[in-house]
């Protein structure tokens, strides 16, 4: 059960933002730049940071709900976003993106731990400026989206059906329409 | 030295902004909602669950600079934000702070510790759902904060009387105006 009187229909993030419609605001306008706006990065890249660093942080709903917008983005290499949330090193991920999810790790944990090492290590591999400053910062927002997520005890699915639907409309709508819906949903 | 080229007279978050406007955009909307907004909290409150946190994250350009602005709102009872951060159990804070700042402790370390029972004291010595939500948002946003600084290692000045002008202004113009400023710096 939430920690504050949520409404009922809405999991995670959701029910939060139509409580606070005016943080919500703000943190659905954060993941809409980060996540969807132009980058050399792709959305199924970016999503797979996303889930990776709330897998780590054990948020059931931004781990399960981000994991699966990345498959469904990755379509035929869903199978990509499993094999790196449950072991890295032996995933097959390109050496850039593995580069970008080493410097996620260490931020998810604490961005002091990021050395010039590993940032050289991400340069070496075709990561560019813009790459490593959003690898950061995805990494650095989903050490909040989770921490809100579970320190309000927000409700989660348990069944994985109910987050494949949620990826999908995630991956193809985004989150700016997706505030509008769950604040007018009050 | 920061990872990434940033405009060098810009401490912390500010060249951070500079340097993604649309992403930074969305942050200090966010601060400003948090920490400035209309609320039962006092912005010197809020500002020292903001400096707390960083605290325990070791982010000192957020720590300090938030401590400063707290010890300005404070004014005449300032040193109750060191002796906050020095040792929460022996610092003579009002018992509803107190219990938020225990929440807000939890939250920096991992959502999932809050328990129903951590809630259920701050809602005996007063604390309402919308404090204890904005006790896990301002606790979680600056778990994102502190990441974003300090991942990509941007510079902080040593000095305590950078942060005492710092906090002044922050206290005095807020945020949104000073994103006005950043994203113009350049």
């Amino acid at each position: 059960m939430p920690h504050i009187p949520l409404q009922e229909d809405l999991p995670g993030i959701r029910g939060l933002v139509a409580y606070r419609p005016d943080t919500g605001r703000a943190l659905y306008e954060l993941a809409e730049a980060l996540l969807r706006s132009e980058s050399t990065l792709s959305q199924a890249e970016r999503e797979l940071i996303a889930a990776y660093v709330s897998s780590r942080n054990e948020c059931r709903f931004c781990a399960s709900s981000h994991a699966a917008a990345s498959r469904h983005l990755y379509g035929e290499r869903a199978a990509l976003v499993d094999a790196v949330i449950e072991d890295l090193e032996s995933a097959p991920v390109d050496a850039k993106l593995r580069a970008l999810l080493v410097i996620a790790a260490k931020v998810q944990e604490n961005g002091r731990l990021v050395t010039p090492e590993d940032v050289a290590a991400a340069r070496a591999e075709g990561a560019t400026d813009r790459e490593i400053h959003d690898a950061v910062l995805i990494a650095a927002a989903f050490s909040m989206f989770n921490r809100y997520v579970d320190g309000l005890a927000t409700w989660a699915p348990e069944e994985p059906e109910a987050y494949a639907e949620m990826g999908r409309r995630m991956a193809e709508q985004g989150y700016a329409g997706r505030f509008r819906q769950v604040a007018h949903a009050k």
